[in-house]
C-alpha cells in the first residue's frame, strides 16, 4: 500500500523548485516575495457530491480544482506564483492520482505556478488548494472600487456549465455533442489570468470579481461593497455557444444566474473602452459591455430595448439552496 | 437558515485588517510582505474522525485547528503573521461556529495572526487552514541541515497525547483526572513559536521539526534530508507529567513513538548548549538534550546506561496504519 510519503514523492514532488526557495517536503515551504510587489492569497475547497460529481473525472478535477484558484487571482489582476494542495482522499488510488496530479501540473505550468507544500490524508474527498500572486501596489481590482458610470464587462462566456448541470440532473434535454461541449465548460473552465493581469497592470478596470455562483449574486457583491446600483442589459449577456442554441427564457436565466462559469465581471470607465477590447484581443478573451455602474442603488435588469425584466433570480448559496 | 456569506460575516469577520492590506471579503487577500523577509507557508487538513472524534468540543478543535500549523511556523523558525481558513460543514450550527472561531481565534490573536480569507461549503466536517509567517533570509531551521555532533534536543514533554489516546481506546486504564490532564496535550497542543524564533533569529539550531507523528519516525526525516545517523538516548525522552507516571515500559513507547506531540525536535552544535538553555527560558519552554547527530547512518536507540534497545517500533502513516 502507497505510504503519505511515497503517495506525495510520486505524484506531488517534481523537480527543484523553480521558483520557491524551498518546496514540498519540509515543515514549511519558503518564498522569495519579489520586492515592492503585494502577495495575493485565495483558497477554495472543493467537495464531493457538492463541487463535482463522485466519480468525475480525475484529470479533468485536477485541472478544475487549479482552474477555480487561478480565477480568483485573475478576478485580482495577480500574477500566479505557487500553490499548496491539500487533500483527503477515501483511498490512495494510483490511477485517480495520476490523473489528478496530470491534471494539475499542466494547468499549473500552463500560469507558471508551482506547488510548494501541501498535506495529504485519508478522509471523503476533499481537495483545498491555496494559491499565491502578485501585484503591484494599489493596483489590485477589488470589489469596492465601482464608480457610477463605469460600464460593466463580462470575459468569455456565459451559461453553458449551469446548461451542462441541467441536463445532467434531468431539468432539460441535450443531444450528446452538445452535452458533451457544454460539460467541458463546468468540467475545465479556463481562468482568465491573462486578461486580469491586463486590467490590472494597465489600471483598466476599476472593480472586477469572477462569476461562480452566478452573474446577478456575484455582481450584488460588487454593487454592495462599491455602494452603487447596476442596470444590466440581459439581453447583451453573452451566452455560451450551446446555450446561444436554446429558447431565449433559458438563455436569459442561465447567463444571468448560471454557475460555475469562472469569467471575470468587472467595470471600467468608458474612457478604456478601446483599450479593454484590445486587452482581450491580446489575451486571446472576448470582452462584452453589458451594462453600467448606477447611482442609484439596486440591480436592474433590462431587455434589447431597454424595458425592465423581472426574471425573478438569485445567486445560489451553499448553506441555501443547491 | 443561515446563508455562507451571513456564516462568514458573524464568525469569521472582525474589524479591519491589521496586518493585511485587505482581508476577509474579496476574491484574494492583499498582504504587504516586509521588506527583505522571507515568506514560510503551510497548510494542514484535519478531517472529523481521524483527526479528531467526531463532536470533538468545538472550540479545543478551533484552538487545535491553527496550533498544528502554527508549530509548523515554529519547526521552521518563522513568525507568524496571517492565516486562511476552508471549512466543509455537515450544516451552519451556531454553538458549533461560536465555539470553533472563538478557540481559533484566541490563539491567533496570542500569536499576533490574522485571518485574511478562506472558503465555507458544505460537505463532510473538513478544515484546511493555511499559515503565513516571516523569516530572515538563510534562518529557516531546515531538516536537511542537521550535522553530525549536533545534540538532539527536545522541546516541551512528549507521550501524554498518545496516552490519552491509548485510553480512550480502551488500551489502558487511566483515571478520571489523569486522562482530562492528558487529554489537554492532544485537544489543546502548544506551538512552540517563541523557542522557534529564538533558535532561527539567534542561529542557535541547525534543524528542526516538529514532531505530530511520533519522534522516530518524525527524527527519521531530519536524517534522511540531512544524510546522518543519530543515537537516540531513550531514558533522556521528557515525558509528559501524566506518562511519567506509568511504567518505564509504556513511558519508553509513548515518548519515542507517541503522536500529536507538536513539540519541536531540533539539532544543534555542543557550544550552543548555554544560549538554548537560555532561550528555552526566556520563552516558557522546557528543553531537554536527549541525544547526537551521528555521520553513521541509522538511528541508533540506547537506555540510560547507553545499551542498545530496540523497541521495534515506527512513526504512523495516515495511509498505511491507524
Amino acid at each position: 500500500m502507497l505510504s503519505e510519503f511515497d503517495l506525495i514523492k510520486q505524484y506531488f514532488t517534481r523537480s527543484r523548485p523553480v521558483r520557491a526557495v524551498l518546496g514540498v517536503g519540509d515543515d514549511c515551504a519558503l518564498l522569495a516575495p519579489t520586492p515592492g510587489m503585494q502577495l495575493a492569497v485565495s483558497t477554495d475547497m472543493l467537495v464531493e457530491g457538492r463541487h463535482f460529481f463522485p466519480g468525475a473525472d480525475a484529470r479533468l478535477l485536477g485541472h478544475k480544482s487549479l482552474a477555480v484558484n487561478l480565477s480568483d487571482l485573475a478576478a485580482m489582476g495577480a500574477a500566479p506564483t505557487a500553490f499548496t494542495l491539500s487533500l483527503a482522499l477515501p483511498a490512495a488510488d494510483r490511477d485517480w492520482l495520476a490523473g489528478f496530479s496530470s491534471g494539475l501540473f499542466a494547468l499549473a505550468d500552463a500560469h507558471g505556478c508551482e506547488l510548494v507544500g501541501g498535506d495529504t490524508t485519508k478522509g471523503p474527498l476533499n481537495i483545498c488548494i491555496t494559491i499565491f500572486g502578485e501585484i503591484e501596489p494599489g493596483r489590485a481590482l477589488r470589489r469596492d472600487a465601482a464608480r457610477a458610470g463605469d460600464d460593466i464587462w463580462i470575459s468569455g462566456t456565459l451559461g453553458d456549465a449551469r446548461l451542462a448541470l441541467a441536463a445532467y440532473r434531468d431539468e432539460l434535454d441535450l443531444e450528446a455533442a452538445s452535452l458533451g461541449q457544454a460539460a467541458m465548460r463546468m468540467h475545465a473552465p479556463t481562468p482568465r489570468v491573462a486578461l486580469g493581469r491586463a486590467l490590472a497592470q494597465d489600471a483598466l478596470a476599476h472593480a472586477a470579481l469572477d462569476i461562480s455562483d452566478g452573474l446577478v449574486g456575484d455582481l450584488g457583491h460588487i454593487l454592495t461593497a462599491s455602494k452603487v446600483g447596476a442596470t444590466l442589459d440581459v439581453d447583451a449577456l453573452p451566452a455560451g455557444p450551446v446555450l446561444a442554441r436554446q429558447p431565449k427564457e433559458l438563455r436569459r436565466r442561465f447567463t444571468v444566474a448560471g454557475g460555475d462559469d469562472y469569467e471575470l465581471c468587472f467595470t471600467a470607465p468608458r474612457a478604456n473602452r478601446e483599450a479593454i477590447v484590445a486587452a482581450g484581443a491580446q489575451s486571446g478573451t472576448a470582452v462584452t459591455r453589458v451594462g453600467r455602474i448606477d447611482e442609484q442603488p439596486g440591480l436592474r435588469m433590462v431587455d434589447g430595448h431597454g424595458e425592465p425584466l423581472d426574471l425573478g433570480l438569485h445567486g445560489w448559496d451553499h448553506f441555501v439552496s443547491g
